[in-house]
């Protein structure tokens, strides 16, 4: 058999963390499951200037140092996805593959488990869209920004993520498109004003779609929903696409925990799922609405390890056979 | 008629500095007063090795960080403490004085505003207590432990603030008696851990209470409720009461917000009130209950800047004559 944790985490970005932080500090015997990628949203942002206490901007270093604490505070990090969750007796047990999709490898048995899965990146949906990924289709300008040095690219969306993600593109980029759907950004006032400083090298198309995806081996050009120029064909070197994200709710599901009307894991103000011993914090949750931050993330996470830890000193445990 | 603010932040705690970044990211005209003490309940902490991202450990910075962070974005910070709130029509009127209890000397107007003043600390209750407060009887180690250096000392509590100033108190004190009243210590374990290392520097009484409190200009002893090393009396040079706070929730009064069975400011989770453009957060509301900590305190702060930057996008200001 298995070593049993108390506490599992399921992902490693500002909520899973900030977990396993204060689970340490509770001295509970603590894992967390790293998934598809270290740091979780925040780290994909590449550079905040929101966190509380910090002025670096830096977002490698704030998940790096949180990574930190949670392991001075004896929690211990480990490579791995979880695949599916089953249940024997009180216990939660997590199928593990060495990535996404892969084979399981081994099970973990916890007395409580976080869900720190944050959200997946939206799609355009369209045609050759999976294909051309990686080929001139991309999701974060963070990852992938630096490739486009010297290029023209478009980025699509109107909220802070592409917004933000047009102020670093700059940095790179002789030319960027912004193509937003609607005849409003969404994105915080600040961050708009500092695009508009951008000068000539941004143009903000507005009322804008992508309606196709030309090219095989590499993203060729664009199709748009309205002539730019003279055409409504687009040439780019790359395309970037950030329009939000959708909650990675299956692991919740596998438990039997509900889903809120939008989608998210439902929890009350503790983080407690309605299945006993069951947490969800960070983006995978909607209590703040909207509002999806690090900060925020990162409170929800130390409310959760608390509330995992007040339930393992209120109760004894019946493992099955 | 004064300059009116879009939104006024009564308190310089993690809130209230954490509030003021975002509403300056907003662009809403924002005023932090700062209250009877800079930082809030962090900064009186000494250190924090629990806010996820930090290492440093140091309050002062921290707090100094989220100050710059505020100004960096455009909000201001004023020395002043708010007397009480009054209405004049939509808008919210702060009548200020410069110290607590002082003469009122300006009012500022707001379209909106945080209530993030924090809670006040518990005093023993006892006859002599004001008289010789600061005179051998303190609230907060931090801020007087350093004092007594070489001295014997008591710390009254069992939670972590206790627990949290037994630790720095070992730094300058030859001897600490730590008083529970129960039988049992609410504090963290890791933080009863790290205690426990100080071996007979540190003396701890379970089910002990100070009955008594003696000394005319200076504290000279104590009286406890039960004999330790053959008597009830006991000399030390200082006595710190470490036993929680009550929240300050005073001007929430002066405009008709609702308190939680606790004595709460009641919120919901964007932190507003029943009252119409007023919020409160951190130490003032109870959401996530008992587990307050700074990491909850700067997040509440953000979502109540989100709440009220959204308020004010929605409607126009009636101002009354």
């Amino acid at each position: 058999m298995n070593d049993t944790y108390d506490f599992l985490i399921i992902g490693s970005g500002a909520a899973g963390l900030s977990a396993a932080l204060y689970a340490g500090r509770y001295n509970l015997k603590t894992l967390v499951m790293i998934g598809p990628e270290f740091g979780g949203a925040t780290m994909t942002a590449g550079e905040i200037w929101n966190y509380p206490g910090d002025l670096t901007g830096d977002t490698y270093t704030l998940m790096q140092n949180m990574r930190k604490q949670a392991e001075q505070n004896g929690a211990v990090l480990e490579e791995g996805f979880v695949e599916f969750l089953t249940r024997d007796g009180d216990l939660f047990i997590a199928h593990v593959a060495k990535s996404k999709g892969g084979a399981e490898y081994k099970t973990i048995n916890a007395k409580t488990v976080l869900l720190a899965t944050g959200a997946e990146r939206r799609k355009l949906g369209l045609p050759n869209e999976k294909e051309l990924s990686g080929r001139g289709i991309h999701y974060c300008v963070t990852c992938d920004g630096p490739v486009y040095n010297g290029k023209e690219v478009a980025i699509v969306g109107g909220g802070d993520a592409s917004v933000k993600g047009v102020i670093l593109m700059a940095q790179y980029a002789k030319k960027i498109y912004l193509l937003v759907r609607g005849d409003k950004m969404r994105a915080e006032p600040s961050n708009q004003e500092r695009i508009k400083a951008l000068g000539p090298k941004l143009e903000i198309l507005m009322n804008t779609e992508v309606k196709e995806l030309v090219g095989t081996k590499k993203l060729e050009k664009i199709v748009l929903s309205k002539e730019v120029n003279g055409s409504a064909e687009l040439i780019v070197d790359g395309l970037f696409v950030e329009i939000g994200a959708d909650p990675a709710v299956k692991l919740a599901k596998d438990v039997g925990a509900e889903l809120d009307k939008l989608g998210y894991v439902a929890v009350d103000p503790t983080m407690h799922t309605n299945v006993s011993g069951f947490y969800s914090a960070g983006d995978t949750v909607n209590i703040f609405g909207p509002f999806k931050q690090t900060i925020t993330s990162a409170a929800m996470g130390t409310v959760a390890a608390t509330s995992a830890y007040d339930y393992i000193q209120k109760r004894t445990y019946a493992v099955g056979a």
